[in-house]
């Protein structure tokens, strides 16, 4: 298996509806993009300071299972128009699980 | 469950043992700490500029079980002897799951 994690960090300006929006268009993705094997999502419970604002776990059979998804049009659509608007930081790592 | 993920970025000098050791130790974790339910640790495989280097999600009952682990003596001599001296980043979210 191939896992992809990443942790964003929104704009102290970003709205509820906007943290939510990314959440929700997110959340179809699974249905979209068939090589996801599992993938889960979650909205920091603020119990350490300094903390990113949502993580994303998401688990391919393989490296390219996760580059499908990667370059993904449907991906790269809620990457341009739900999470670049609310972006302040971005980490990421991809190993094999 | 709860989900802690942590993302850390090793200095430019850190050296292959370094990093290969703060995995090693970081293993051992599961057997200290019953709290942990979950641990999958992972090297990133290099496939986008950028990323942090090393992944960890670790999974809990509850959030209870997680603070017992983030503030347990073990946990704590690793972060302190072998992630802080090459540690050059660090990315985490904690949510339910």
């Amino acid at each position: 298996m191939f896992r992809h994690i990443v942790l964003l960090a929104w704009t102290a300006d970003a709205t509820a509806e906007q943290r939510a929006e990314v959440v929700a268009q997110l959340s179809k993705l699974p249905g979209a993009i068939p090589e996801i094997r599992r993938y889960e999502i979650g909205e920091d419970a603020g119990l350490n300071a300094g903390n990113h604002s949502l993580g994303v776990v998401a688990d391919f059979d393989d490296v390219d299972g996760y580059l499908v998804y990667r370059d993904h049009p449907v991906h790269l659509a809620v990457i341009e128009e739900y999470i670049k608007p609310i972006l302040a930081g971005r980490a990421a790592v991809q190993h094999e699980l």
